[in-house]
């Protein structure tokens, strides 16, 4: 593992190594699972992997074995377990060679080395040993605050990654939630967002986590002031309740403000965040200490899977190249996540952005723009509640709709009851498998309206129980998905240049209404002044 | 509007309409917006439209003057306004020609027709007078839940349509709820779904509305007992706290075992079913049955609105005909809906179903198979949280993703603050303006990384504040966007056979589940088997 991928190895263009132009050849007549006896039960024995908590099955994707076999050497030729090793071990691969980009490190995995086996990369045990500073810094205060009971409610202020991956955990595990406690979250500088909010607890009783990186995220500044004159309208002292997570010396960084800082580094993208101190706050007050250990625990074990060499051992880079296959090979434009567990309502949110915002890039790490589609469009819903939703489309639309399902053995809280035969898991598991079948093999008939054409894809990663470990692997296993997607695909999936111009537009349309309240005139933007004498019509 | 439609006028194909012709050879050099001055000011100005509450802006979408023009005969050849009017007027329109099919008529609009001009057509006079006969029951069973005061919450327990637009409606209007009143939702067939809910609720205070037209719907079954259970351990007896939303005559509808049943009926498709009873009961008690009737004045002045014969009169039908140019003619296969306002948080899933469920159909109205794309994948989140999401893919991504941007001029609360030189209200509407802009215009660079490619299409629908009025309106404006688009494509909006299959073969795995639990055998079912024995290495 010692392999350091050279600049040569990031050369390569995903669509001339070898094996991409044997799976286009091979993408001319896909495994057809329509045909009678195809998906029969052998393969959908074979077709699986198992790993940590996990099982991935997928006898249900358009795949054979000289697929198979080619998606392998895809891996190989493109170093994929090889870069994922580099990015763990503390490279600097968020960066575009030849122009001015980020250059730096990438290391979301050091926040959980905590267990066996730490990385023994210099930049990775360094990130790590300041990671467990903070940990203990933060058991420190959370025992302090479990001790003197004055807090029973925690908002947390912050938007994209420093909001969707926590809000998702948070939801996600709220069955293990501890008695008594109770959070909230405000992201959108919609100011009916927080006042919604700000409604529903009692500033005296309440932490406030404001969170970011910067701190000059102009969402979360407008937020934290909102919430701050309401404690301090409630006769309440803000550095009495306020907490910053942000980077060292950041404005937010500042002890008369805050009760407490804790710390995030420029190699944590915001998207990747979840483990560090970004979500480690607010799931220490909601969950105990213990159980955010838990978390990292098998956020680590996905880690270390991610770095098997082993095609079918690993499940993340498994999985990963049953989506290039999909995307760039049979064309797919969308990939859905379907989680069969409620609990999971946001996690295709965080999903959204974590893939989208990496993988959605144009040029390559030389900075050339790219000659084939990159990052998919994510989207999903709970089953069985898409089922009586967007499923029509899935099943009998005139887009092709590749799946990740995902379903766990028990429920979270084991209160279920056999009604007319069965168990409410048991139906849940059931409908999430009738799926994968009927979407793959179809339906013929007479009818044309009854008609299913089938071949539609499908994979399901199938866990155990969802409890605060299996979440935590689960979080890291499309960690590592998404960036050995964005390996194969020679991007950069560390930056997000594209959010940059609607940033600047947006600055320079809020002096446009600055100066219009108070009659003056701000820089010329003809566009902006004509959508705005649009809403004059509504007033 | 005396036009019936013919069963000639059902028979034109999509693809062989004059106007699909015209459209096809204008596809070929799409109106470029990033060409300097040609998103000009007076084209801002110039292409909006404005009905009711709302105005659409759509100078930012690819087209110029000949293709409104197209897209205007495309109307008028493919006679929408007037198949609205049939539908309105409530002809037998969801039906499949010459094959079993629902046969139903479609009169979702009937169930809000009770203010001015209501519409003459027989079965449509009918059917409002049946839905106004469910509102003065109602009236009168919320008068005396108001008079009485015993309950503080309501769970409303259905999926799907049931669910989707309920829920979205009332998180829309949360800011309007009378004080005191708490309503929750149960949806899935997931036990941990109920089980978080009934956590939160004291049986005593609570009402439970159990929604199933057919009175047959598993998840809903299956979760009214388990509510039911829960409520008989508590010492409450259900038939005192539970009301029916169903068909006259279905299983639901028994008076020994609920306080109340409420109607609906076999034209009210479940996507279309929020104003009817199956929003109504919910809503009433959340917001108030005066606000509930708020909400189907703004629907109704929309329904109205639809059937303008004016092209710009009729925003439904512009918006429609401008998603019909960038699905049928430039390719997009999604469309994003991107709400300014994070009250509509979950309006975009509500819409998934809506769209996907109506129009992801593969055959048209005589049976035939189309030879072109129906219904695109509907996906989205409020801004400006999506920004610090995927909103990297939509600038830099390899896919162009049609967007429907929704702001509305004053925010619902109106509690807001000046940071650091403007309002909250303002720095959203700016950058969903500034978000309009960028993704036309592009950017230029000499850093590959900062290029931005533009023309990426988008409208704005603006409208003044989000109230019960203004969401009424804004749900009817979408159902009928997707029943124009359904109308142009020739295809049965109202049917939804692709969700037939999977219910089939999931009730056979169950059976296999309860076989196995039991240690007998269920009917052979070698894929299902294969799936299960994968969850005994888990277990």
């Amino acid at each position: 593992m010692s392999y350091s991928p050279s600049r040569a190895s990031y050369e390569h263009s995903f669509r001339h190594l070898k094996a991409s132009h044997v799976l286009k050849g091979l993408a001319s007549t896909p495994f057809d699972l329509t045909v009678e006896g195809n998906l029969s039960p052998n393969r959908i024995e074979r077709y699986s992997a198992q790993a940590g908590e996990f099982k991935l099955l997928f006898g249900t994707e358009r795949v054979n074995d000289d697929v198979l076999q080619a998606l392998k050497e895809l891996a190989q030729e493109a170093h994929l377990v090889e870069k994922m090793a580099a990015m763990q071990r503390g490279e600097m691969i968020n960066k575009i060679e030849g122009y001015p980009s980020e250059n730096r490190k990438v290391l979301h995995t050091a926040m959980r080395d905590f267990f066996m086996h730490p990385n023994q990369g210099k930049e990775a045990l360094k990130a790590t040993e300041a990671a467990k500073k903070e940990c203990d810094k933060l058991k420190a205060f959370m025992s302090k605050v479990d001790k003197e009971g004055q807090f029973t409610d925690l908002i947390q202020v912050g938007i994209g990654g420093s909001d969707l991956g926590p809000r998702a955990l948070y939801i996600a595990l709220q069955a293990y939630q501890k008695p008594g406690r109770r959070v909230h979250f405000i992201s959108n500088v919609d100011p009916d967002d927080a006042a919604a909010v700000l409604k529903k607890i009692d500033p005296k009783k309440t932490l406030v986590v404001v969170v970011s990186k910067s701190g000059s995220t102009l969402e979360t500044l407008t937020n934290e002031s909102l919430v701050k004159e309401h404690f301090k309208k409630a006769g309440c002292n803000p550095a009495e309740h306020f907490l910053a997570v942000t980077g060292e010396g950041s404005p937010l960084d500042n002890p008369d403000h805050y009760l407490k800082s804790f710390y995030i580094w420029d190699f944590i993208g915001g998207r990747y965040s979840a483990t560090s101190m970004v979500g480690a706050v607010m799931l220490a007050f909601a969950l105990g200490f213990d159980q955010y250990m838990n978390i990292l625990k098998g956020a680590h074990e996905m880690d270390r899977i991610a770095l098997q060499p082993d095609f079918y051992q690993n499940l993340p880079l498994l999985s990963a190249l049953l989506g290039i296959w999909n995307r760039n090979f049979l064309h797919y434009p969308t990939v859905a996540v379907l989680p069969y567990s409620q609990a999971l309502l946001r996690f295709p949110a965080h999903l959204q952005q974590c893939h989208m915002e990496s993988n959605g890039k144009r040029i390559d790490r030389m900075g050339h723009p790219v000659d084939f589609d990159t990052g998919p469009i994510i989207w999903g819903e709970p089953g069985t509640n898409g089922q009586h939703s967007f499923y029509q489309l899935i099943h009998q639309g005139t887009n092709v709709i590749p799946i990740d399902f995902i379903g766990f053995a028990e429920s979270q809280l084991q209160e279920d009851i056999n009604i007319q035969g069965s168990f409410s898991q048991e139906k849940l598991l059931s409908n999430l498998f009738a799926q994968s079948i009927a979407l793959a093999k179809g339906q013929k008939s007479d009818n044309p309206n009854k008609v299913f054409p089938g071949n539609r894809p499908s994979q399901i990663l199938l866990g155990k129980r969802l409890d605060p470990f299996t979440m935590g692997s689960l979080l890291a296993y499309y960690e590592h998905k998404i960036a050995f997607q964005g390996f194969c695909w020679n991007i950069n999936s560390f930056d997000q240049e594209g959010v940059q111009l609607g940033k600047v537009l947006a600055k320079r349309i809020i002096d446009q209404f600055s100066a219009k309240r108070q009659g003056k005139r701000a820089e010329r933007f003809p566009e902006a002044e004509a959508l705005l004498r649009h809403l004059d019509d509504l007033q």
